[in-house]
């Protein structure tokens, strides 16, 4: 039996709440299958599409009141939770399986020094023309950045995460045998203020949120769960090579020699390394794979 | 030492997110008193304007799709949620208290035939004009309702709380003596369809929820908090009297004589009896009355 943290996709979750419902059942069959093998399971999730989705539902929206991102990162940990923990617990009902799941509101501790603070990068929400970006950035004190020729967008920073305010509440859980659903969206990021958490409006990967989660549960495994296979070398071209099982040290060479696109499978990379360091394993694969992925027989598998 | 359920209204959470955090400041001062006193502590909440806030904004708003009602109700967990556990959790870490707290998304069964689903009763949301409201009867099957001359409102079913499929969840963190915040706005309807629990557009009273609460975790009091110091017979005349101490066969006789408002009172002192009927106390109190609500010096106290 091992201790296993998955993260999830937010983009794996679909566009309106129809759709994420569907898309969950086949999650749902993949995590249940997890848990009938005898793991101890926290589910980790990304939020990117949805918490743009709540954010811009209160900016268009004329008679509600602008929503911070912290708030609309909550939200969408209450949206995403509900369909993940009801989607297994049915599951998990339909196999006779007794086991309880539920998703805990999460908070995830930033330092307000990270470096990550000058520098906005994470896109968020939707897409305005130039003149409009140069409103938001006078009237409501956005960043905005073009974005790859479809529009400007607004940026806000990536912090790293340093603790997870709520992880107590997370072990307790799973020493008692739940599943446990967390640090959705890479947490509601906040900063320590005198003795006080405060939420700053910046946007924590799910990869490293996640990976933390998982030196903090003192997890055997961590699996990020993607859209493709394997982590790929020369990807998209001729010679592109799937790589298997695969050194920390070879992964550091090859993110030198930028085999790994920013933004996609990069942080993924680096947050699997990030674990798999003190000794712990790594595995980037995709959800269709995910039960070989469990058994260390698919995806790409990282041991420190 | 007692375990106490806490109800909290969701019209003292304020109308936007900025207004709600500063209210829960006191909240999570009186919160924590009890806390200080040794008590167990499980807090619900209501969501009501929150809620209605939510749904609103994936209405009006042009780009996003629409919310269903259940799906609305699980961000408000996530928002209230958020909010409750960083207030209360800064509180305590101010006064160098050692405890833990997180909300859990919540899930509360209800029986398919309910007679509740025949009679929607509970008004949501904003006012519509009488064409709007038959548009909206039409385009999206809601019940309106013509509310008090301020306009049509859509009204949803609120059925009695049957379950909580989070149970289990709660009882083990109250067990490891962590704070829990469940039921949020009587919790996520949900009836039973084979072995699966689907969303159903109603709203849970969240003071039936929270008797339920008390009940299944085995609480020893039930503390409602509302606006009003004490229950009162004869509210608004010159002969009001306010209830210190009532029996249950006191309190159903003024129920027969139509002593309090329907929608308002009513639903709290109905939950109160429930609970209290199995030799349990509940206390009805205003949140500035908290601490001596809590040790049974002032509100209105049911002993069953």
């Amino acid at each position: 039996m091992s201790r296993i943290v998955v993260s999830l996709g937010g983009n794996a979750l679909g566009k309106n709440p129809a759709e994420q419902k569907e898309l969950l059942k086949n999650v749902a069959f993949h995590i249940v299958e997890l848990i009938k093998d005898g793991h101890e399971v926290v589910i980790a999730h990304g939020n990117g599409p949805q918490v743009g989705m709540i954010n811009l539902s209160f900016t268009e929206s004329t008679s509600t009141p602008d929503m911070p991102f912290p708030e609309c990162g909550a939200m969408s940990q209450g949206y995403i939770g509900y369909h993940l923990q009801n989607s297994i617990g049915n599951e998990l009902a339909k196999q006779k399986i007794k086991k309880s799941i539920a998703s805990i509101v999460t908070q995830v501790v930033v330092d307000e020094f990270d470096p990550a603070f000058d520098r906005p990068t994470k896109p968020i929400g939707n897409f305005y023309t130039h003149e409009e970006s140069k409103v938001l950035e006078k009237t409501m004190g956005y960043d905005m950045v073009e974005d790859a020729g479809r529009g400007y967008r607004r940026v806000v920073p990536s912090p790293m995460p340093i603790d997870i305010k709520e992880i107590d509440i997370v072990k307790s859980l799973l020493n008692e045998g739940h599943i446990v659903v967390t640090v959705g969206g890479g947490g509601i990021p906040v900063i320590r203020k005198g003795y006080s958490l405060v939420g700053v409006p910046s946007v924590i990967d799910k990869d490293n949120a996640s990976a933390k989660l998982a030196e903090l549960v003192n997890a055997d495994i961590l699996i990020i769960l993607t859209a493709v296979d394997n982590v790929y070398i020369n990807f998209g071209k001729d010679n592109a090579e799937a790589l298997h099982e695969v050194s920390i040290e070879r992964l550091e060479t090859l993110i030198e020699e930028k085999q790994f696109a920013e933004g996609s499978m990069l942080p993924k990379i680096r947050a699997s390394i990030n674990f798999a360091r003190n000794k712990k394993i790594s595995v980037i694969a995709s959800l269709d794979n995910a039960e070989k992925a469990f058994n260390l027989e698919a995806g790409t598998i990282i041991k420190g």
